[in-house]
């Protein structure tokens, strides 16, 4: 029977709290497949929504305490940038090794905190930094490591996937819905994080770097959030046989990275538009393996917690085997050149806001044309109001006529044109 | 630089050739991402697909030869349960690391070779023996590993889901879609191991083992499969809002396993329901991570081979760390008592085939009655022939009342019945 593994906790907020209750609930049975137990030996946390579950534990008086010679690893789950990367970066020089499901850090200073690390001969676990209960980052970086992934196309935001499902179902308004979502507990009383794409931006950007084994960081990834999309966006989609959904899409091509978090429409026979509501959802299209898709609660208490005791017992195994091996930090990141997606080729679909007189589709094909957008399909909708909706879905264009074409005709045509184009592309 | 490890490869059928294949296609990005190669040192092959691409290799005269010093793992890949048994222990006396890919062997003398496995202080890898290219088993033996299963619900019989996917898109009978899934090689020329549950049966015992640490084998599987489904029944299910899937469930109730292989009614919204053609799926339901479900390719040379080669690198990294350690093996399997699914409780559907007269239903609904079983809905269709089909869903009922009141109408009112009752049941 191997000695046990001593942990120190930086933060008791809903993951930390998690994973205290894991810890507890479930010692028997995590000791039993081991062979050894997992002990809490520290914890410091300026507030703490679960001190009654921890009677029998230590608090520190500053994160100093949890890097003494008797703790093995130490759980970052405060959040945030600064004190985060901080405590991480002197916890490594400590040779703590690193359990976080801080996907800011990450996404921000990863390459700094990966690179001491290896030099320090620690581990850093952040499979709970990514889609909360789904083991994605494991699985990407083990299980698919004879692969080579040619591209990732996942659902990583619970908040807007409830928002858009929602919208779907019940036919509301966005400001209905994510003000119903606000209350339920869904979504922030600020939702700027997640509904301008932030959230997905940032674990996007740490699937990508697993993913190719490339330096991406949140500021290489192109976001657009799902702030401008309206019932009938969603409702023109599902005539059309699509889904919308906000998607975080990695993929190369030639040699050159993409890595944007945008609205798309999606085939209603794709996997990832069936998975709906709080759920995560991550597809990875690799050489070998194919497609395979993995959907779990990509938030939420117990589910993230339980990602981390997964990382907690992986470096455990290592400290007990004697040898920490890391997939990752073997991985070398290349620095790899992005597309720019201006260049890039799709379906669109617009939504003009335009004024309902004759001549308005003339005056807007006309410029589309010019910038060789032709039109698949369009639709009109008459709502007795002086402003109506013109949604437009064009054939295969470039992303930077499309752009062109919306700025020139808002700009030369603002008697028919009001502002507020949504501009959605067609998942190919 | 961490020294090359030499494996050894009997087999070099489908899933072998594909092995070979990933190992020279992809050497240079396993051993950027490992920090070491993996050599294949030796094969042996009664038969080969892939000669051509071995021609650097030594071929073995014999087996034994795989047994050599210089080989670190040994890869069983001829399927059967004779031949590899024997190889498989003889490989474990000689302190070699096994994967294999077969159901077959693991599901039937898994115990017996998971223990001797131990006593030599070696590891098995057994990842591609179910569904594939999707790593559910190190899923569940690893990301798991802090939770309780409460229940696994799993497609893992690709021809089957293929078969019945078909029916319900083409409304094509189960002989035609069969035939038509035997030309495309979709199925075997023979398919009873498929069609009639077995295969899944073997599958459902390997996951119920390493889920619920319990010695489970294929013999406690409770199997029926798909050859008596008609479109009818499957017609039936989707206007009440259910697709029908042949699943594999294992659950533990009141410390009693149930494992059991059946067709069944499952509501359209779930997230099986929506996994179509030849893909697998399984959805783990535990205690702390609550429902995730894993999705992809559940056969296929290339997706398989990715699952032995992923063993390949666990064990590679556990022998370059120098201490083995398999989640799996330090895990007790104990044994358990099993349901006695004649105690369980359920939704029903019942296609009769009866006499297009006056009488029917009234003498069919009093034994149904008589057994406390009560009907929620009943459709017959007449079609101008004499016999026509019955289709009665019950409310909740116990399983031995069912099945002794479909015995008592067959047997009672054969007047009125032909043989071929179908019984399906209704997913909770």
């Amino acid at each position: 029977m191997d000695k046990d593994i001593n942990v120190g906790i930086f933060g008791l907020g809903t993951v930390g709290c998690g994973v205290v209750k894991i810890l507890q609930d479930n010692a028997d049975v995590i000791k039993k497949r081991l062979g050894f137990g997992i002990n809490i030996k520290k914890v410091f946390s300026h507030t703490s929504k679960c001190k009654n579950l921890l009677s029998n534990y230590t608090y520190a008086k500053n994160y100093k305490e949890l890097l003494d010679d008797d703790i093995d690893i130490v759980l970052e789950l405060i959040g945030g940038t600064d004190v985060a990367r901080k405590f991480v970066l002197e916890a490594i020089e400590h040779k703590k090794h690193i359990v976080s499901a801080n996907k800011a850090l990450l996404a921000n200073h990863g390459f700094e905190i990966f690179s001491k690390a290896t030099q320090n001969g620690v581990k850093i676990g952040f499979e709970a930094s990514v889609a909360g209960g789904v083991p994605i980052i494991k699985v990407i970086t083990r299980d698919l490591m004879a692969n080579n992934i040619k591209s990732i196309k996942a659902i990583v935001n619970g908040t807007c996937n409830y928002i858009l499902s929602q919208m779907f179902e019940t036919h509301e308004s966005f400001e209905n819905i994510l003000n119903k979502a606000i209350k339920e507990g869904y979504a922030e009383r600020d939702p700027s994080f997640d509904i301008d794409g932030i959230d997905s931006a940032q674990k996007m950007a740490i699937l990508a770097a697993i993913s190719f084994n490339a330096k991406v960081e949140e500021k290489d990834v192109y976001v657009e959030g799902i702030r401008d999309i309206d019932f009938i966006d969603i409702d023109f989609a599902s005539q059309l046989g699509y889904r919308v959904k906000l998607l975080g899409i990695a993929s190369m091509n030639e040699n050159k990275l993409l890595v944007r978090v945008a609205p798309y429409f999606i085939e209603s026979d794709n996997v990832l538009a069936k998975v709906d509501g709080v759920y995560n959802a991550i597809s990875v299209i690799s050489d070998m393996t194919g497609q395979t898709t993995y959907v779990g609660k990509g938030a939420g208490s117990l589910p993230t917690a339980s990602s981390v005791v997964a990382d907690i017992i992986d470096i455990a195994n290592d400290i007990q085997s004697g040898q920490v091996k890391s997939a990752l930090q073997t991985g070398i990141f290349d620095n790899v050149e992005f597309v720019d997606v201006d260049n890039l080729e799709s379906h669109y679909y617009i939504r003009f806001s335009v004024v309902d007189s004759v001549g308005v589709l003339g005056n807007i094909a006309l410029v589309l044309s010019k910038y060789n957008i032709s039109i698949k399909s369009v639709v009109q909708i008459g709502k007795g109001s002086d402003v109506v909706p013109l949604l437009v879905l064009t054939h295969k264009a470039k992303e930077a006529n499309i752009k062109k074409a919306i700025k020139e005709i808002e700009k030369d045509h603002q008697n028919i044109i009001k502002n507020g184009t949504v501009l959605i592309r067609v998942l190919d």
